[in-house]
């Protein structure tokens, strides 16, 4: 017997009879004695519905009421599979963010959790009843409802088996755990059994959208064993596991992230003089332009070469915020590329580990693929090369750190 | 300046662009300096969309869930109102009915107000904010989400304007007002200014379906002044007032009310001995059917005829139920006709005046109505006639009260 808590998303409560399979599911981990409570997300299409009624009569909706109008969408899935886990005479109760409570700062539309009360859920579990619980939404500490922003339903489901100190956090999605890479481009990629913390933040952060960063990070933080499962098959998905000591079974990556949406700006011959970086970044900034990677190259003449990529979307939006500031750095030549892709080599194995980055330039060098940036973390390194490289390099490096491989 | 209530329903606030017309009318009651608690229902279909979801998981839904479920939709329309109402640079809050707090007793989907907190709209109000409230939702005791039954956001609206001891309540709805009688019979019908409590709840048991019974009732019992108003024209609708000394300008009758879907049944020759009106309605009730009006006649050879009337829908449950109880009443005959009408007229200006219920049979004899049923209270009088007579009936009988006249 477990306490696990369990989060479907809002394509697995996607319809009615969608429903009535999670509560199937549900009454399988109660029949072999499970304590569960679930959290669950807005039917999909119910939250996009809600914001364009807003939108209708707003152009631009005051958050705390979006907030009441937007949690709308979990309260109903709530109740909905309440009755269907009823229906199946498994004893289940609802609670919204703020019957729970949930109590979260007052950040509409983005909020984060303070404290959970978990005295009626520990009533309900100790009298045999599902406890359903809805995602991505709290209370602040003058009864307004919040919201923790979207995806925030992984994050109510990782707070709450904290609060619990559950076994397990599980969420339950449309795939079925976290791959060495994407395999609708290398179809040798490998469902991984478990992953730590830290590579999953790297591996979440660089596209790999399986769950919300934020609840890794919470996850992680309060030691809370978390899986990502399909809701859809049976299978044991991926644990996602602290990294308490160094494997030395552990291979030395664990997977490869890439993205297509970034760009690069080159500032060249700027002048290479203190305070030359935030005069640059300074501007993009301004223009609350986030920025991904950054290089910097000293070259001989006491001039230098800088480069920092951004989302493909802001490209000429960082372009115009950097020439508006070009005088004073100098009027140097401001050029770009938004046809690139980062790709990223990620595994805790590397702390223990020489030579991942050089392998994996010779890997590249082979294929006889140019690498315009590079940068690396304890667990990471990161390239940037052409798109048109990018599944070449990608299906490539998989093969090169035997990732197709079963870890041993 | 004043401090209002007003309530909208489903149709009022059925669409986004009705909301802003809602805003819009709030706005004015704002701009000449009344304070303002608004209450509103889900947007018309927004409740049968949510119970139709519920009947899809669950055959009989869980009371609980059900208003957990059924809640939302109100909680949509406090969100959208609040907005269009800030779109129109007018200061506006949401509130849910827990969030109020409005509490109730446990008894979901017809739970009845115990207690509401006005501090958080005092607060409001002072601020110059106007509140907008969820209506037919309150919270019970331990948090749970309770309903009022299906039009209880009349009641709502009433309890607060109770609670905040509010200059009026005001009820807009597709109507203009209350009426002589119905407009489509007697085109001659008449707007009433004013009506009392006690005369709006029998023209509302009777089919002038304006307002709810129980918030009538409410409205009386905490004498809140209320007004039915149209909120697609413009007009002073109908006040609803304290009947609190006869006013002998007052006309002996406000208004003839009539349903046509009842039907009535007689027990012929039952003996006439104690105990025989349990005998013949016992069995009705065990079978759940409400009996509205009862006559009973004593014939002179010791028997008994007895006539009730039952709801249309229920005249084949009810006869069912007395054929099987017939052996116990010493086999009577058993006689129905479901093709009847009830013409009631409604008035306290009958208390100081005799003869309305012989003017109303002679009016009905001029016409050649046949009265099949009599049955009279102190500020009604009400006959049971063929139904294809009911138009000729009422436009007769309004015309001899002379309710196209204007009152004095």
């Amino acid at each position: 017997m477990a306490l696990i808590v369990q989060k479907y998303g809002g394509t697995s409560v996607g319809t009615v009879e969608r429903i009535q399979a999670v509560a199937e599911r549900v009454a399988r981990f109660r029949e072999r004695g499970d304590q569960v409570v679930v959290v669950v997300s807005a039917m999909s299409g119910e939250t996009n519905r809600l914001i364009e009624l807003a939108n209708g009569v707003h152009d631009n909706p005051p958050a705390r009421e979006m907030d009441v109008l937007v949690s709308t969408g979990e309260q109903v899935t709530i109740a909905l599979l309440s009755m269907a886990l009823q229906k199946l005479n498994v004893g289940a109760r609802s609670y919204t963010g703020g019957q729970v409570a949930i109590r979260t700062d007052n950040t509409h539309s983005k909020a984060r959790i303070e404290e959970i009360d978990d005295r009626k859920m520990r009533a309900d579990l100790d009298a045999g009843r599902v406890c359903v619980v809805a995602g991505f939404q709290g209370i602040d500490q003058d009864g307004n409802i919040t919201t923790l922003g979207r995806g925030g339903s992984d994050t109510t489901a990782v707070a709450l088996a904290a609060a619990l100190k559950a076994d397990e956090c599980q969420i339950y999605t449309d795939v079925d755990g976290v791959y060495t890479t994407d395999p609708r481009v290398v179809d040798t990629a490998r469902r991984l059994d478990s992953i730590t913390f830290e590579e999953m933040l790297e591996m979440a952060s660089l596209g790999s959208k399986v769950l919300q960063i934020r609840s890794v990070e919470f996850a992680g933080k309060y030691n809370v064993p978390l899986r990502v499962l399909s809701s859809f098959q049976e299978g044991p998905g991926t644990l996602i596991t602290v990294d308490d000591e160094v494997d030395m079974e552990k291979p030395v990556i664990s997977g490869i992230a890439f993205t297509r949406d970034e760009a690069k700006i080159t500032v060249r011959g700027a002048p290479d003089t203190p305070g030359i970086a935030f005069k640059i970044l300074g501007p993009v900034s301004d223009a609350n332009i986030e920025v991904d990677m950054i290089v910097q190259n000293v070259g001989a003449d006491g001039a230098t070469d800088f480069t920092f990529t951004v989302h493909r979307n802001d490209f000429a939006k960082a372009k115009e915020a950097l020439k508006q500031a070009a005088e004073e750095l100098g009027n140097p030549e401001i050029i770009g590329d938004d046809k690139i892709a980062k790709i990223s080599l990620v595994g805790v194995g590397m702390r223990s580990h020489a030579g991942v980055a050089s392998k994996m330039f010779q890997t590249l060098a082979a294929e006889g693929v140019n690498i315009t940036m590079i940068s690396t973390s304890e667990i990471k390194v990161s390239v940037v090369v052409a798109e048109k490289y990018l599944e070449l390099a990608v299906r490539a490096l998989h093969q090169a750190f035997e990732l197709d491989q079963p870890a041993a």
